[in-house]
């Protein structure tokens, strides 16, 4: 198949998140041509929303996707509305950058729950209530299954199907307001993969993340690999992707606490370009 | 619903695999009344197959599973065929013990491989290749999903749904040969799992293991949890399993390098047998 364009890669400021504000993140992809980003929240508030709304304009970046809003449930009332409201605010930051999508990480199991059935209904309660807002702002909503093994303290949606089946039951009419990021890292093991990003289609297919999983992999959650390292076959995820239609960016997101969050940026980045030409 | 049967519990070796040999564990299981055993091959090896299965019967105890077989994948074929002679012995050594299951964990990714699609057609023809034998021997074969998070180093079967595919491609007829081992740990955040074990049914509900998922858990392989202690609903679970006709054993499989393994064992089967009551 063909290479990847490169023209397609993103930066999610994840990746340096140790070295880099997010204007040294927004001028780095600047300086390395590469065209997308996507910022996180806690970076974002550093910075301010519209100066770096101005700023990723003024150095020819799109944004790519905002990390992020969803941590759904509580067990208390007020906290699942705190937890609406601070989404409502992602939404309206994410409008003021222009992102392509807000990314939902739905959150798991509140302190002293098992009712794993109980908590997927508040997230799908959740994301219903502000589906209206996301939609009326332009901001579509992408929710990101993370890996099972996120279940319990992150996220309780963790499969494509899953998260489909959210789409299709708060927009049933496919009108684009809600759809699904897709992180190879969550989603490389399912054997219906394949299946659910057809059934996903244009529409639905809000983000591509890639990096790799690493052999062994030594912490739950920053052990990820530089994309080739590791052992997914990212060139057959992206066709996969093409073929049900998306034609977004390629999102790199590395969490990695021993190995690129020591390294130096500007090595990261062009480490990143070349592995996207070689491995993606 | 009612207290599970604690004539229904059964010690798998490993959660005591550092302070006690095979006999040791067989002793001790009869001792503290638990009536069922599943051992680990290594353990057998090292007592011989035809000791431990006097020992077990001379104790009253019945084994409600042999750990393990599978292990199928290898980029050579020399290296299946050794998987398959293996696999051979273990049925061997289960029809010996009167083994209720040879549990297999199937095996994931040879090192240097990417292709998790041929690696998947090797566990099925695999598996194909010693479904006779187990039917003659006696020994049903339990596919056991691991959790996707060891879906690249040791089991690429992940999901009740994968497990519950190749039971009806190579045992349409359900003739009780093949089935799976429900593990909660690695099952427990799949959102079908209810209706997955209600497919599975009488006849391929093999074996139902127990332990809990900690938060946080801070090791890949060896930090599970015991009974109570994590977020598993184990009733809402067991109640599935029991719905859908399982009537088998619920045993204990705890790998736990920080915990449970540094304790005094007969403690740590004490300790079982009242999480069995309490949170079962």
């Amino acid at each position: 198949m063909a290479l990847p364009d490169p023209a397609r890669l993103s930066l999610n400021t994840a990746t340096v998140k140790k070295q880099w504000t997010l204007a040294q993140a927004i001028e780095g992809c600047a300086r390395h041509g590469i065209r997308g980003i996507a910022p996180w929240r806690d970076k974002l508030a550093g910075l301010g929303v519209k100066e770096a709304a101005k700023l990723i304009r003024d150095n020819g970046l799109k944004v790519t996707g905002l990390c992020r809003g969803g941590m759904f449930p509580a067990v208390e009332r007020r906290g699942r509305q705190a937890a609406l409201d601070d989404n409502l605010r992602a939404i309206d930051a994410a409008a003021t950058l222009g992102a392509r999508c807000l990314v939902l990480v739905v959150g798991g199991l509140p302190a002293g729950s098992k009712d794993l059935g109980g908590v997927r209904e508040m997230v799908r309660d959740g994301i219903g209530e502000i589906l209206d807002r996301a939609r009326s702002a332009g901001v579509p909503l992408a929710i990101e299954p993370l890996h099972p093994m996120y279940c319990a303290e992150r996220a309780c949606v963790n499969t494509m199907a899953h998260a489909l089946e959210l789409c299709d039951e708060l927009d049933p009419g496919k009108g684009g307001a809600l759809g699904v990021a897709v992180d190879v890292y969550h989603v490389w093991w399912d054997p219906d993969l394949r299946r659910h990003i057809e059934r996903a289609g244009d529409k639905r297919l809000l983000a591509f993340h890639v990096c790799d999983w690493l052999v062994p992999t030594t912490d739950f959650i920053n052990d990820r690999g530089m994309m080739g390292d590791g052992v997914i076959d990212l060139p057959l995820i992206r066709s996969w992707m093409e073929h049900a239609g998306y034609r977004g960016s390629h999102e790199v997101e590395i969490f990695s606490a021993k190995n690129w969050w020591k390294r130096e940026p500007d090595e990261v980045l062009g480490v990143i370009k070349r592995r996207h030409q070689e491995y993606c």
